[in-house]
């Protein structure tokens, strides 16, 4: 239970860094759905590690294999299971760690919880689990494409883009347009801004010369998701995005729409008013996030996600060992100075996710029966 | 299922603002916690509209009936049902309510996903559905703090307050202690900082003789928790808890430990080193916020979550009636100019629902049998 | 969790014997059914204890009130909340029964999972638990008399009646045809064949002379099922029917189709042909019982289920006391020498949130993208 | 969520028959349970096809790869990924298939419920994937071994056996004793009495002579369960085994204890007193079949299963194709004219399946909190 994500679509990821494998099982796939390996390999790609200098050069080739649930090149509503063995694993350098705890990483909590903990790259708790969901979320994707486009005459896009790494922040103001894929593609910080996105990368480099980590913070927007998805109580649409964003390894934060910043707001200055534009109910703001009352209203879904600098760092930390007596630890070998960048494709695949699930849950309450 | 919440220790809430009840089910309670319906009420009479001149006036006795699953003053194990009868009911308060939809409100949302909505008062969308979460929060509540104990030798506390009122917050570095309950509950703000309080309840004050309305921010902190709970991935702690957050009424955002702020730091001043202390492994820092990889590590959980300024205003706003027509809206009557310090028991209910229902999911898995 | 039933569409019922009062929350409903408490009471009135002379004179009027969810004659898309006073108790006619455990009865499985029981009336394993499940049911008969109807062209009924009381039984071949409700309902016993019939009631009340009980069958036969209405592997449809049926108290059996008998046949004698019937895909035989891989395949679904003899009789028994010590119990008071005819509207509640839930999975999963 | 079982230790369950490989995922598994691939494979090879000459001559060596989730020969409580790659696919041989619908399996509902279907070997419909299943059962009986064991002072052992096929039955009161597991391997048809056996495989024999198939009943016995697993409800133990039997391939009939047989009794002949023995509560006799009020009483569990004629046989049958024509149909190649020996162990994992979820369950709500 506790590995797999959704109610009506759901994936269940399963795999360790240092383990033979990595994988995900998307089960509750609307049949008939045209796919092929390459397109998941697509996803797959953007969150492959060593891709460019500012990020960890361990090398996965990230191979996925699909083993069922497709039959002629299209979904079958069976279950979809699908594969990417490890290649780049390094066992031998984690000898350090099978005795050390980490700070800032789950190798003590780990512990504490199940008496047991495979050390090598962090295990279970290691960003390679995350293979499992943007595989996942390129399926979730492409039903957002395809069947948003016919069910609803509009695909539903997910954009994600840095905004922030360290203190180096997108300027107020310069991204109000929804950002092309090629815009945050073009640098590999994924930052549509180029003039930020050029500082944050020499940040990146100058921190990783130093041995040191950086943090920074995610925007996601959508669009064209139709009004109606969401739930009116626990299952609200920003309790699951906040979930699903928290479910993220290395997040500290979530806000949707003004966020932390509307709490400065009077009532006043923060209520989106309504009016009719393009032919339906429209607000005139978005303050909202396009959210309320737990329910999408149509507008662009607008929220931003906190990550904090990466734990690994190339310098001497004080720690325990597990027998809590004191001593130093210092990572060697591969270290990813910042990975934010990397999260970006991480964060659309939970999104997509959500979105079809959502979807899912509102075409059966509200879909089925007319009365 | 939307409206339940937890895996073993689930709350079902159920009622509307303005129909003859509102009420909750505890199923998976575990059997023999001695409970009363006058510690219930304890908590309801927190949450209670009417108790202050700066919150809503709505009167509500809001009494609590038990209707099943205790026996001789103890719980046995059956589902437990609470009801809660509405007394101030205004329905016809609200006619304008039916044709208009309120901005930044649930009545356009609701409309869209349902095609029909109970327009008085916000319906299911009202703030009266927290009465059934606050309830089973009660119940949770004595759990952590008799199991806490007998279990792990500590009770398990969870203290919310008000740290921000509209932009008046807290002075940084004065709420280094874990706040007491009087001091908490001393003013009606609910912020423990005592000149800020007063500030704040000015603010609040002027506001609404303006007829408008602020937000906030409430930290939540715990202490008592035992290293273990959560998991790792889906299910995080910290993602169950923001999802849990972001299920209120009004909330924007949610941050927990170094939060936004953090993303400001580098690795090496972020790292919570490790080191022996109280004769068992703690963090020198705690800008984990209590949790890592997903798992509480037994430092003090500590959170925030912003909310937004209520979004009903004295004031004409613009909005469209069901037709999309353009037209104008001015709410009459009972107004709540800042929904924050009624949120606190709330806050604290929720976060006891997760804990517990976290609990059992540990013991379950890695407490029942011995390899 | 335990006490709630279906994955969309749910029911979660509380309240025991000799508690303030039982219930159900429905939660998922599809919205804007018409729905009123008397559909409702109809139902409940079928299952009234003390309405012929052959079952237990417990005296309940079972008024039921609906708390929630209901607005302007509709279902609003919010759970439902249905309240059932108890009346009839006589919480002091069970003192003997903190001490004793009745055999056949959930007495000491009760104390030997949670070291505590409410002994009134056998608590919450009293058939009044029902109450909330027909409350439920009373619902998703309604859903799937419009909605089938709507959607498939059909209303879809469910027939539940008597086959066996003791060991007498209808004679083979007598009831191919479906039997209508004035059939079924024509006797307090709820066989539709009058001959049957006549004789199954002198054999109870013979029996409930002697202080005695019996057993017997019921089978259900449903019919306007869409085919593709289940799962092909563990919520199998016929799989979710057997797990509905046998957390019917008293149940011991199910069987589908050809049942237990159709071991006894040889593959050939077996399978259902296919032919082309009525401009669709029928089979020509219906020994797999309307389910096919675990999906209904538009051929009435027949079941039958197997009650044992009612485990309260008036005759001495031996038993053990709450320190295991021998003692000898004698029931007293309220004797139902036969419980089977008064399942007959519970198995069909059961049956119609089966189908309900599995219906709006199906659309869920099936009917909202086109590819 | 259609391919997962069990709500705390779960298995998910993926592949075709002709795809690449069959798997299952288990997730929720206690940590340090030591385990090998090799106690796995046991279990698969008894399942195994083409293991004597009465089953089907498919061969597939079944060597199962573990992927994750174990560590130094332990579990981590992460979870754990079994694949077993296909072997002997001839995808060819069922090309008629593609537009004929075999009489009583699953082509018709499947493509009524999905509209696409993979027909080689009967897709996700094969018995192959009960492969996931055994194999997560496999450690699902080990932690009863050794949990039940540790926990409880015994094992739980869970022992399933044939019965009867077709019309050969073992005679009434041969096989009161538990048959040990040597007694059931014996023969190839799993049937403890040996002259009852010798009789099975003659006619298993005679019946494949003619192209022909033949059903039966497998009975389970589980001793050394401790009283108190199960829920009172919806999830009664009796209810979930239930559905756990249902949900496998050619399942038509499921009963407990007395079963059907018991409805001819009366409640004075049926009800099981209560006694003291062995130092602790006990009932004289067992016709409850080891659970009571939908809880486990600590007698024996015992239940039968119907399994129908299997569906494939080389004899002519009339049919429709796609479009609803009609056709003959005459299966080739590979049949199985008996397939309840090989459904003895998948019967078993089930069954391990239901009793750990179940024992995590009580554990979790009964066994977390002293009051």
């Amino acid at each position: 239970m506790p590995n797999r994500f959704g109610k009506l679509f759901t994936v269940t990821t399963w795999g360790e860094s240092h383990g033979p494998a990595v994988g995900a099982i998307v089960d509750g796939c609307p049949p008939r759905l045209p796919l092929s390996a390459e397109e998941i390999q697509g996803e797959l790609d953007r969150r492959r590690p060593g891709q460019s200098d500012i990020v960890t050069p361990r090398q996965e080739a990230d191979r996925v294999e699909i083993l069922s649930g497709i039959f002629d090149g299209r979904t079958t509503g069976h279950p979809i299971s699908m594969l990417v063995r490890n290649a780049d694993q390094r066992p031998g350098a984690y000898d350090e760690l099978r005795e050390k705890f980490r700070p800032s990483h789950a190798d003590y909590t780990y512990q504490a919880k199940y008496g047991i903990r495979d050390h090598r790259g962090g295990g279970r708790s290691s960003a390679r689990e995350t293979v499992g969901r943007v595989a996942a979320g390129a399926i979730a994707k492409k039903i957002l494409m395809l069947g948003g486009t016919a069910c609803h005459g509009a695909p539903v896009e997910i954009r994600a883009f840095l905004t922030q790494v360290h203190d180096l922040a997108v300027p107020a103001g310069v991204l109000e347009k929804f950002p092309s894929l090629a815009e945050v593609e073009a640098t590999p910080v994924r930052c549509p801004h180029a003039a930020t996105a050029e500082k944050m990368i020499e940040r990146i480099k100058a921190v990783r010369s130093e041995g040191d980590s950086v943090g920074g913070v995610i925007e996601c927007r959508v669009r064209g998701v139709p009004p109606g998805l969401g739930a009116p109580v626990f299952d609200r649409l920003e309790a699951d995005l906040a979930k699903a964003m928290l479910s993220l390894p290395a997040t500290k934060g979530f806000e949707i729409g003004s966020g932390f910043a509307g709490t400065r707001l009077r009532g006043s200055e923060h209520n989106d008013a309504f009016e009719s534009r393009d032919g339906r109910v429209r607000t005139v703001t978005n303050r909202s996030g396009g959210v309320q009352g737990g329910i999408s209203n149509g507008e662009e879904i607008v929220f931003r996600v906190a990550f904090k600098p990466t734990a690994t760092i190339l310098r001497p930390q004080q720690t325990v060992d597990g027998q809590g007596a004191p001593t130093e630890l210092t990572a060697r070998g591969r270290h990813d100075p910042c990975v934010v960048p990397r999260a970006v494709p991480i964060v659309e695949a939970m999104v997509a996710l959500v979105l079809v699930d959502h979807w899912l849950r509102h075409a059966a309450q509200c879909g089925t029966f007319e009365f």
